[in-house]
């Protein structure tokens, strides 16, 4: 398409694009953005060197003054995107790039595979984090990840969305998330005994100690032989781990067993095919657990691992006008937004809650005042008047003609960030099952514009 | 782990690891071996420079002499694999590797991510393949991929299952697959009609000019303007695509548009969240279609995007004499085959079909003979005679002394490989909704070792 545009002599003309998706994973309330970090390093990166003009020449197909202009091409364009760690709802424009139809059109691959991909991983999470109710998640599943990047870069959003910390140490040096040991079987397999195991473990990492107590039989032999072993070499980091059989029923005797040996301050561990529905369970059943494990069913997202985000042409620019774009389709929930737009988060003065998102018109002043209306984009009729409100804008400016104007936040702030954010959503939002649709509305000016638009495809249909 | 071992003075204690998996996703037949040659790769760049040894002496916890062991860490392991494209069924040995503790520990997770990455993929592409009867699958998801490891090899796996090619670029140059170009609604967008649209690309791409037909109405606009455009400019290789809407309706359709305008060579392309049971669906219906995009639900093999292969200790080796693992469980599917391991596949002398897989000790001889007794491994009372067979050694030795010594096939090899061998399989094995167990048994003495092991195991236990 890019070398279309190029051979049809619109290389120059200016485009709008609109990062959005359609429905949050898991029918839950909202989803986490996160992958913006590597969209900066992608767009900085982009260029073309000799091997790739030769292998596209080879592949043929293509015209030779756009290989030039692929040689040459400098990232020109703005983008402005909601920053990593923000909750965010269905038809936000999240990220909106504006640029020369060809750069714009040419980064959509990798902008989609980067944001869908981690807001996937960022978003599951948080659920299982919220699902273990203040106690610590690790993120285990770098073996059943889909590829390498998709282990280093789950593992980054799966502590954005507030994970303690990662078993893939790859993590931590390409993306500073805190990486941590772990005992496998066939440690326990490597020595004559699960006892001469657990002690060699202890002497090398006393600080670090977790025990992984189900290689043999968990109450019979796995507790007691750590018990044995932290009683004599007394770690200043007792735990031990539980990753296979009945998690309630043997963590809650475990405990007994510890405590009556003189041990509560042993943490217990415990991992096995965990998600959000069997951790809200096992900690409803009054499980003696303090961190848990999680693997597969996390850096897969493996009850739902499609994130669908979108990216729809909004409008083109010629002589420093806009002309906007609409994408018309049978299904209502389809029609795109159009035009160059801001989004904001209306927060309640008094409680600091988020009351509704509003996107406007880029030209249009923030919403303010108290009487503020705002318009339902599906159901039109639905209308609300809003007042006692701040409003933020909730985007930045992260590119502008090709450069980052971003300064990027530290991986620690972006998890503060998002913990803060999801906080400010109401219980209803934040739950599973079922929870309140937020409001996302429209301006009385961008719901105007995209009526008439709507209009004026279908009188052209008529006619 | 490593480190651990090390410091307990294990680091020339020689492991057996044998790489298998336990269920098949979608509940289907048979899985698909794929990600070999990354393996390889990936084996064949283990060492750590100065950077890596910097960030580990950082990071803490690590013994000095251990850091100096990884700095001059040649890789020294034997590895045996299936090759690339074959079919695998759970329990086998698929890959084994011998060598160090350190060494074969410390790749265990890379190679369980690559292999249950890649054949997780080709698994769901070949299902998607054989759903469409012999019509031709394209790879469309690099949007919806976990990360760009995901799309690229995610591209190749599909390859391999059986899809013609992919829309992934980077995955030709990386991985040699063919990558095709599309057009997407935003190229038509900005046209100022769809005609128009058509009538830039055709001309620009006469020899692979499939028009996006649904970006106003397929059948009053999209097909119309096609037909204009094809009879005015006539390129070689006409297709139309239609990626919305009911595929069975608009196909029909459209076939019957493009007849009538004298252009049945026209070909028809279909997308739009396309899985191998709506492909069956469509074909059944009569759908006319000539090929197929698959999207999100292939390159995140949505309905089940965990392949769960382990890896496990089978051995240690002292003094030349290998002393065989087992890993027992309260669940008997769970325990492990002990020792160092050969695969065969038997296929039927007259027929040429595979009748079933043993999996002998290495030392054994090959199965032949007329009266060659197997054992399920779990149901130890179910045993078969087999005669009349041809027995195929599967695995290759892939690295001996930790140098390569497999001459890697080329990737059409590894496809038409694969497409042989699924035709061996019977059709109750291939079929979608309970297909038959294919046999995975083993040899005489592999059952006696193996029930002696958990026999002693069980007279510990008792004691």
């Amino acid at each position: 398409m890019a070398n279309g545009y190029f051979v049809s002599g619109m290389s120059e003309g200016i485009a709008y694009f609109d990062y959005f998706f359609r429905r949050v994973p898991d029918d839950g309330g909202f989803a986490i953005m996160a992958g913006l970090e590597q969209l900066i390093d992608y767009l900085e990166g982009l260029s073309f060197d000799e091997g790739d003009i030769d292998f596209l020449r080879r592949k043929g197909g293509f015209d030779e003054g756009f290989l030039k202009y692929l040689s040459e091409m400098k990232f020109s364009c703005d983008v402005w995107s909601v920053p990593e760690g923000t909750p965010i709802f269905p038809y936000e424009p999240v990220i909106t790039v504006r640029g020369p139809m060809i750069q714009a059109q040419f980064i959509e691959t990798m902008l989609l595979l980067l944001i869908n991909h981690q807001s996937l991983i960022a978003t599951k999470a948080n659920r299982i984090v919220r699902a273990a109710q203040g106690r610590a998640v690790m993120e285990f599943g770098t073996r059943r990840a889909h590829g390498g990047d998709a282990a280093v870069f789950g593992a980054r959003s799966a502590y954005i969305g507030g994970c303690v910390g990662t078993a893939c140490v790859e993590s931590e040096r390409l993306a500073g998330v805190e990486s941590y040991g772990t005992m496998a079987h066939s440690w326990v397999q490597m020595f004559p005994t699960e006892y001469d195991a657990f002690k060699a473990y202890a002497g090398i990492y006393p600080d670090n100690c977790t025990l992984l107590v189900d290689t043999y039989n968990v109450l019979k032999s796995g507790i007691p032989n750590a018990i044995r072993v932290f009683k004599e070499l007394g770690p200043p980091a007792m735990a031990v781990r539980i990753d296979s059989g009945d998690i309630t029923y043997l963590t809650k005797n475990a405990r007994a067993m510890l405590d009556e040996a003189g041990l509560p301050d042993c943490k217990i561990v415990v991992s096995n095919s965990l998600d959000e529905w069997i951790i809200r369970g096992v900690v409803q059943q009054g499980a003696e657990i303090d961190s848990f494990g999680v693997g597969e069913r996390l850096i897969c997202a493996r009850s739902e691992p499609v994130f669908g985000g979108v990216y729809k042409l909004a409008g083109v620019e010629s002589g420093g006008k806009i002309s906007p774009k609409i994408k018309i389709s049978e299904n209502v929930e389809k029609i795109t937004n159009p035009g160059f737009k801001s989004l904001y988060r209306l927060y309640d003065k008094d409680t600091r809650r988020a009351i509704a998102d509003v996107i406007t018109l880029d030209s249009e002043p923030a919403p303010s005042g108290d009487d503020y209306v705002i318009f339902d984009p599906s159901f039109t009729w639905k209308r609300k008047r809003l007042s006692n409100f701040v409003a933020v804008n909730l985007r930045e400016q992260i590119f502008k003609d090709g450069k980052c104007v971003y300064e990027r936040p530290a991986i620690d702030s972006i998890r503060d960030y998002c913990a803060e954010q999801v906080a400010t959503l109401w219980d209803e939002t934040l739950r599973f099952e079922n929870p309140q649709s937020y409001y996302v509305d429209l301006s009385d000016e961008l719901w105007r514009l995209r009526t008439s638009l709507i209009e004026s495809y279908q009188r052209d249909i008529l006619e």
